[in-house]
């Protein structure tokens, strides 16, 4: 210890930001006997996974479909009905109980790991000295440090932010349901919350800056969740920019009235901005860190999550892509193996689902048609209903599918992709497929239990199966024909 | 074609039952081009799967947790409650439409595949002829022969079967929901409707024979079982055997008293006898075709599905164990492709899932601690709770744990139990795991859908890894130690 340090708190390990990111770190630190201390500049833990993003989404998303029953609507003789119309209080119920006990559950789990936890916010006085801010200002010594600040939602210029005009943090403080909501940005966060309300009766409309929706699915998934969406009354607007928003008054009634770039404008009672997120770095004083930023105010790390400057570590939003709970989580596990030389989780897994938590759900993972059209290479595409299995039919599953897609010269499968209730569920087990190059024939061999809704898999299986086998019918020997087809493509 | 067949339908395959073996082989072998014909009894195609076993009981159960709305109370502010009460009508609405609809899918898939279908009674008139009984008797060839006929109720004497005393295949045909249950028999069947019936509000009164119930369960996970039955007012007997009931009146209402063999008695409004099933074998005239019957009425067959006589083929509940629609059905296709010398179902999966449709539901695959500990293997546990993990927590999973068994000398995932909502789903995925022989590692480096239930398996091996590094730390090398006790173990 030198003489600057002297009088300090010393860890061997401060996290700045208790999200996803941070709390795995610092639990993952802490099991191994490293003293570590967390800094967190809200008076609650979590993070955006808990208090604003992810958590408070899906529980509304689950709380939607309750208050609309509409899952459920017209599969039983006896209706079930509210004792009463609900309000943005009902609405917000469940959400504000999960989110306060998984803070709770977070508090727990620091405090049984012995870390630390300042509140107050963190920043750099230089590279391994952080000052937490608030009443109580103190100094920390990190050995390591690891920079899991989070993101916030970016806010575009020209848009008066106030309780009509909210972003994706401030939607959960709305105190009534609007009637009609404008959401700006149709990324997987605009999406979420277009089918969250839409499935509350709100006339919603989706405005998209570009022409397609979430450009890594799969297109024909994304197209049927656009046609889905159309027809839950949702409207979507592509390659529509807003350039400012005012709220004007008729009738006695406030409303928003956002003006396009083309001219025309936009109305609703409630706007919602989901136009990206930028890292929360600019209270951090990075530069005294030796840290320069990269876009969106995010951090730039190598693959084992480490920054420019050797003992500082990044993980989750704030490193930007794919800014995912689940990544993030893993992120910082990974980033606290690497910096201690420890040997449990040395990286993020390659292969990841992406879950989009729309009503219903899309996961996927793998590659999509269009990423195995351009990697040049030849396969086949599976698709099952839900609607064409029992366990569909059992829980009157009227829309969603499963498409697979297999390599023809070897039947290895290469992606998943789901639309439809449990999505983000059944994905899983194609993971391990992708994963493990399993091949079409080891899901035709696999028993699964009867009825679930994983018998997708076999169907889709099935379907390739018999579509590749007519194949041979018609061409002789269409394994050998593949095999000339690609070699052809090889040659050309 | 010999003098004796001329003038028959000729069939390279005739098939005997509709259910979940006969339909799949049917299918199977018209798929690859060869003339089939199935034989059915009833009227209605789909056997037990869809017309009395697997689709009705599984449909109930969702209907019984949609009516009691039990799930869902308490988790939100405002409640939602049935416009009436419901009877049996309501309680059997959505299995009437579930298995009328898969009926007709099933008439539809055999029509697409150019199946002809008769039905009637199918028996042997040789080897190879088939008569089919009813109206327009005919007299069917088949070069080969599956007998897919399925099982039925076993009835014990003693027991007047009737409106109040009735079996697994009468029990969808009540016209009120009785207030109070006895089910003889504490297998999958009596266990699953012993909670459907509990949820719908009638006091039930499980019987079983034997000490334990469902005894290739994990015993923790069975006890789990016992204990939510119990927490949900069932009360279980054990040890009891039914020797004779009587229908008796008091004060004008008739209920049934079942005579214990201890000489004690038990009253219920409803009798379900739920003692096991016996194969469809009576009206075969299997001596005809040269097959003798084994144990319970049911048919012997070799690892291809083949009996005794070699062009005669066996599947489904009719050969006994395991006696599940999802096995029954690889069976038959199994059975088809040994029969044709095809290559494409060669054989069932030897690892499957076996799935309990209880509310919670249990679903297994793999070792339990009690198989593993017979093999002599040094084992690892580790649980992760429902309630613990986000997802839970958002739907409000009070019970419900994952249990993951690890060979602690390599780490090998050998088993994994689950014992909640959705478990016959969940399971899939530590198929894989097992089936592939994965590693805990492989587990800890896999990044999940957040929040969903599939995080429980990374909760579990968490815990896992946790505890036996926790071991290291006591014991300085618990890799060598574990060596040493397992190298101990080989040379007792």
């Amino acid at each position: 210890m030198d003489k600057a340090t002297r009088g300090m708190r010393q860890y061997d390990l401060v996290v700045i930001g208790s999200g996803p990111a941070g709390e795995k770190a610092a639990v993952h630190a802490a099991y191994h006997g490293y003293r570590v201390a967390v800094v967190e500049k809200l008076s609650n833990l979590g993070g955006a996974g808990v208090n604003t993003g992810t958590l408070p989404s899906k529980t509304l998303k689950e709380t939607a479909l309750y208050l609309s029953g509409a899952q459920e609507r017209r599969l039983y003789s006896v209706e079930r009905k509210l004792s009463r119309s609900p309000d943005a209080a009902d609405f917000l119920f469940r959400e504000r109980y999960v989110v306060k006990t998984e803070r709770e559950e977070l508090r727990m789990e620091l405090l049984k790991r012995k870390v630390d936890v300042y509140f107050g916010l963190g920043r750099f006085l230089d590279p391994h000295r952080i000052e937490v801010g608030g009443e109580q200002s103190q100094v920390l010594y990190g050995d390591k440090i690891l920079i899991a600040t989070g993101s916030y939602p970016a806010h575009p210029p020209g848009i008066p932010f106030n309780g009509r005009i909210r972003d994706s943090d401030t939607i959960l403080q709305i105190d009534r349901i609007p009637r009609s909501l404008c959401i700006v940005g149709a990324g997987v966060v605009g999406c979420e919350y277009a089918t969250i309300f839409a499935e509350m009766d709100c006339k919603v409309t989706l405005v998209n800056s570009h022409k397609d929706i979430l450009p890594f699915l799969d297109r024909e998934i994304a197209g049927a969740l656009v046609d889905q969406m159309r027809e839950c009354g949702i409207e979507i607007l592509a390659e529509t920019k807003i350039e400012s928003a005012t709220v004007e008054k008729r009738d006695g009634k406030e409303f928003v009235r956002a003006h396009r770039a083309d001219g025309g404008w936009i109305e609703a009672e409630m706007f919602l901005y989901a136009s990206g997120r930028n890292g929360n770095t600019t209270d951090l004083d990075c530069a005294r860190a030796g840290l320069k930023l990269a876009g969106r105010e995010t951090l730039e790390v190598d693959e084992t999550y480490r920054t420019a400057v050797p003992h500082i570590y990044a993980a989750g939003d704030v490193i930007g892509f794919p800014a995912l709970g689940s990544t993030s989580m893993d992120q910082g596990r990974v980033a606290v193996t690497h910096m201690f030389g420890l040997h449990d989780v040395e990286r993020v897994a390659k292969q990841f689902p992406f879950g989009i938590y729309t009503i219903p759900e899309v996961s996927m993972i793998g590659l999509t048609e269009e990423t195995a059209r351009k990697k040049g290479i030849d396969y086949a595409v599976g698709r099952a209903f839900y609607k064409d299995i029992p366990r569909g039919l059992i829980v009157g599953a009227e829309h969603g599918f499963l498409k697979m897609i297999v390599n023809r010269r070897n039947r290895m499968v290469l992606g998943v992709h789901i639309f439809g209730t449990h999505a983000t569920e059944l994905v899983h087990y194609g993971m391990e497929l992708v994963e493990n190059e399993e091949s079409l024939g080891r899901v035709l061999g696999t028993v699964f239990n009867f009825p679930t809704l994983h018998e997708l898999y076999k169907y889709a299986a099935y379907e390739i199966w018999t579509g590749e086998l007519d194949d041979r019918a018609r061409e002789v020997a269409p394994r050998e024909s593949d095999h000339q087809a690609a070699s052809d493509k090889e040659h050309k």
